[in-house]
């Protein structure tokens, strides 16, 4: 695991991929640690500013060259396709990195660091190989019961890549910020690199999904609330395991169902439509109620593609048909949510 | 992935574990490949029979020491607990059989291939060293769709070690036998020891089980029934995440809900109780529904511990409430299921 590294001055690799879903690794790193961040390394946008080419990132350069950036000591890959296999025009850049003893940060399945030619090179320059997703867990679930007064909110999904990490850190930085102890618990690469530590579980071996996460929990358990980020969805033909094992291991009392607006199938499978929002609240708390009582509180939208017009009437629409809190926390703000959150547990409200 | 190994002549090892649950990969393997298995070694039941201590393998001895089997070529570890470890003591008897020459085969999440001592040993003797779960999966589900005329049918759980590859296997060969074109699609060690292929699915890596269980689904589909082997339960604390993945990743039209009459809390876990079994009927339903049509056409109960009065009133009982066939495989043969698998595809019951 990765320390918070905060002597890391950023390449991010988006070659070919720049834009705020093909590169979301490197989307969501520039939004919450920016002053890491030196430029975007994509020749194919080269000249353009990251706000531009990713929706956030200011004036941060996108630049067609290491050379670009003398200072940058570490070279970060900024995408997580499905399957996570290094690009094969990536190779020379990553070398290259290597050969200036720069390190570089992957959250790929494809590891660096088994990789011979890059574990060779690195081993000649000094360079740090980072494997986020890298992990040895080998402990099932003990199922023992966590702290009674530790609320556990889960971010699930409709789908993959609708904001689950995003919903889940600005909840706990807002009510951080209102000073109520709460934490983030990290379950993916990017939300891993972020915070500094998690469990990337969609990583582990299978039989140890539920262990995993439990011992994320039981780790950070001291905290009144945990902010646990959602891996894909119950309903999604690729990822599913994935998802109730993460939902079994937390136990979340609450649940928070992220959705995008104007999203009708399966992001990557345009085969596949996506379930309706009702089903999947009902599927939600089917599943999670198997391991103790919870319950879907409130509904994230991501209307980043939709005009502030056509949000707020979706907001609506899905707040009366679901009978539930409805809001875009980047637009709206997160107030809804930490309502909801807060009505879970009475006494949190007052401090 | 092993050879079906014909040649092999077994020593299972079981020291301290004997016993139909506690050495499930030895049983099934003394009941579906008895003419490999030379003994058991466990010194603390040695003198006895197979049958004496596990319920399966007739006159087949229990030895106390290698030197008691000098025929034997392979050594096959017997035991499969939660979390795979190798236990410490049988560290000795692994290696002593290595000195010997013998090949080694192991279903445990921990890789005695990946132990140097163990390698380094058997680099010396020349044997082999096969590690059943271990896979190299990465490729996430394509969910394209199978051959339309191929019925897939699953054997899913209440809990683990209720008899799902039992079940599975047991079909498969009656309706062989009755001249259908059948293929046991193994999913886990045992299985896959038994049927020389199939994907250890437990140990592939959380993000590409259902694309593995896909793949196997692809490679066997010209077989006009697949009997696909379930894991674990959609309510186990543990495993649920693999049930899942597996469930969505082989999109069975036909679910055969297993369970053992009796037991009321999870294997291994007192302090969890089963779920009733309508409630798991819908669940499982609700879940493989989310993929394609699907239904539960019948139960099969494990009977072992009950009198032959007690499972005909439990076999009547849960059939009334269910309204779905119900049967324990071994004690009444696979008839009512295997016609229900024929109803489910009507022209097969001409075949």
């Amino acid at each position: 695991m990765p320390s918070p590294a905060t002597d890391r001055r950023l390449v991010i690799l988006t070659e070919g991929h720049s834009g705020p879903i093909t590169a979301k690794t490197a989307n969501s790193v520039l939004r919450y640690q920016p002053e890491q961040v030196l430029a975007l390394l994509d020749s194919t946008k080269a000249g353009k500013t990251a706000q531009e080419v990713m929706d956030v990132g200011g004036q941060t350069p996108v630049v067609a060259s290491l050379d670009d950036v003398p200072d940058a000591n570490t070279l970060m890959i900024g995408i997580a396709p499905a399957g996570g296999q290094i690009p094969q025009a990536w190779r020379a850049v990553i070398l290259a990195a290597i050969s200036r003893g720069m390190d570089v940060v992957s959250g790929l399945h494809q590891f660096l660091s088994d990789d011979a030619q890059f574990s060779d090179a690195a081993a000649r320059s000094g360079s740090k190989l980072v494997d986020v997703r890298k992990n040895d867990e080998q402990d099932v679930a003990a199922f023992q019961g966590f702290r009674e007064d530790c609320l556990r909110i889960h971010t699930v999904g409709q789908d993959c890549c609708v904001g689950k990490m995003l919903v889940a850190i600005e909840l706990t930085r807002a009510m951080q910020q209102a000073g109520h102890d709460c934490k983030f618990v990290a379950t993916g690469q990017t939300g891993i690199l972020i915070e500094g530590d998690g469990s990337p579980i969609d990583c582990v071996v299978s039989d140890f999904i539920s262990g995993a996460v439990e011992k994320q929990i039981l780790e950070n358990e001291n905290h009144d609330i945990l902010f646990v980020e959602g891996q894909g969805s119950l309903s999604h033909p690729r990822y599913s395991g994935v998802t109730l094992g993460l939902l079994h291991g937390c136990q979340p009392q609450g649940l928070i169902l992220c959705y995008e607006l104007g999203r009708t199938t399966v992001h990557g499978m345009g085969h596949v439509p996506l379930k309706p929002l009702a089903e999947l609240c009902e599927l939600y708390e089917s599943m999670a109620n198997l391991m103790g009582p919870s319950q879907v509180i409130g509904i994230a939208m991501n209307s980043r593609a939709a005009t502030a017009e056509q949000a707020e009437a979706e907001r609506q629409r899905v707040s009366e048909e679901l009978g539930l809190p409805v809001c875009d926390v980047l637009r709206h703000g997160p107030e809804d949510l930490i309502d909801a959150v807060c009505q879970l547990k009475p006494q949190l409200a007052l401090g």
